[in-house]
């Protein structure tokens, strides 16, 4: 399978991965495990996708089952509640507990956003509400919460460190105050949000991409939010380009992010759905293919925390 | 005359202020001497303008003269090499010495950009590049330069302090760990890049707005780039109102963007404009007109550093 270099530590990161938003609770452990068997070595994970101790109950199957020997490169997201100095390390640690493993190949901050800590005692994941159902922006800087990243690299905790959600500007801050750089980014991109100037400057700084939302709005219209927008498994310019390479849209769709050097963490409760994703990297789209589903990029984001709070205005 | 307050100092700041960038050096004591004569109160210089000591004398001048007391709020720029602790100090004091007033009302952050540290005595200013004509990026935080400027307030150097070509991500970082809060951004900022987002986030955050570039592509025009698109000051949806106005299409921009709530400091080397600009409060935009020129936005950003160096992609 194709796969990035993260550049220091040689590590490789397959560029198909397996996105644990939204995963069914229920049947999380099962899906994970199946993923592992049909050849799933990267999972995206996260404290707020609330199915981490089933994710891992999946992988700990499947380790004693002797699929893998260990997962290759787990991918995990450190919430915004925690990004003060001794919230870091603490929570990395719940999140291992909870996965039944050593270590994270790969830690991400999942937001530029520094909220209020809330004890994962009293309530986990916190999400983005304090118990009065308002947000309570936090005061921890960005660079305390990346040093307290390194930290994490230091003491073995995790392997890679990386950044999610972050434009520019904070990134170029970011590498001035690094010990050790960003490995992977991690971002919404599909045909609508092409990213084409953030995605240079990763690609010139070495910063390995992964896409969130490869499919567009399929994920948030099944959480209730609509745009008034065509759904990209449904837009022409794709279903026509799928029919005559006699692949499915998420394929194509998925094939089209790892052509332009980025690897995907598409989420399927469907096994038969799953097996397909994996399958995405075994066929080429043409240059002009390429471009004609770029070309739809109209700079709609549909995961953008100011919806939540106008304060949190992060891609403004 | 219109104007905005900081909410820090309480301090007003005019709407209409004159813009040093591009001011023929030659020419410039006159031309503000004159801006000063003419009620100007707000001036927007920097080292990198290349202009100060000239911009100075013509304070100087006026105030000898006794047309104005002590300028009311002059607006100065911290470049990209100065970026240190030890340095931003030292550049501040030396601009103030080359301005030859005591203290800058508004001293800003050029860019959210490090460069490598050049002495002054060396070459001043130094703008983008080293002597071998590349781009060497510094290693400072933002957090030191912001907390550097900071100190500038405890001493009395700056009155106010804010920040320039800064997006979302980024000034929310500053917020988090600002012991004095930034009172101003000033941006590009022209009805083809209305930037409504990062408008409403710094209304939110009470920092004050000015826009730089009101006119568009005039400026980077003179400086001898073309892009292709149409120039504002001849673009019929602004001809056709400030027709109908009997206002002068330059007005009708400023006024577009002073009835959004942000400062405008144009420039001109032509005494009859400087008037007129600073006229342009004097009449109102309907509704309708002010969405018809918003309407022109499409995204187009004329002063982007990451054409200079694509490791500066601080909007990407």
């Amino acid at each position: 399978m194709s796969s990035a270099i993260l550049k220091r530590t040689g590590q490789k990161m397959p560029l198909v991965g397996f996105g644990l938003w939204k995963v069914t609770r229920s049947t999380c452990a099962d899906t994970v495990y199946n993923a592992i068997k049909a050849g799933y070595r990267l999972f995206d994970g996260a404290g707020d996708y609330g199915n981490e101790k089933e994710a891992g109950e999946g992988v700990r199957r499947a380790l004693k089952d002797g699929l893998v020997k260990r997962n290759e490169l787990c991918n995990h997201h450190l919430w915004n509640t925690y990004h003060a100095r001794e919230h870091v390390k603490k929570l990395a640690k719940l999140q291992l507990d909870l996965w039944g493993i050593e270590q994270f190949d790969l830690f991400l901050i999942h937001f530029p956003v520094s909220l209020e800590y809330v004890d994962p005692n009293h309530r986990y994941p916190p999400e983005w509400f304090g118990d009065d159902g308002k947000v309570h922006l936090g005061k921890i800087p960005m660079q305390e919460t990346w040093q307290a990243m390194e930290e994490l690299v230091d003491e073995g905790i995790a392997k890679n460190i990386g950044l999610s959600n972050c434009q520019g500007s904070i990134i170029l801050d970011v590498m001035r105050y690094a010990r050790y750089e960003p490995q992977v980014l991690q971002i919404e991109h599909h045909p609508y949000l092409t990213q084409q100037p953030l995605v240079d400057l990763a690609k010139l700084l070495n910063i390995a991409l992964t896409a969130y939302s490869s499919f567009g709005s399929q994920s948030y219209l099944e959480l209730g939010f609509k745009k008034d927008v065509t759904n990209l498994l449904e837009h022409n310019v794709v279903t026509s380009i799928a029919q005559a390479r006699k692949k499915t849209v998420a394929q194509v769709l998925l094939r089209w992010a790892t052509q332009r050097g980025i690897a995907v963490i598409p989420k399927t409760n469907n096994e038969g759905r799953l097996v397909e994703n994996l399958q995405c990297d075994t066929f080429d789209l043409s240059e002009s293919e390429i471009k004609k589903i770029s070309d739809l990029n109209n700079g709609l984001r549909f995961n953008n925390p100011f919806e939540i709070d106008p304060r949190l205005a992060i891609f403004a």
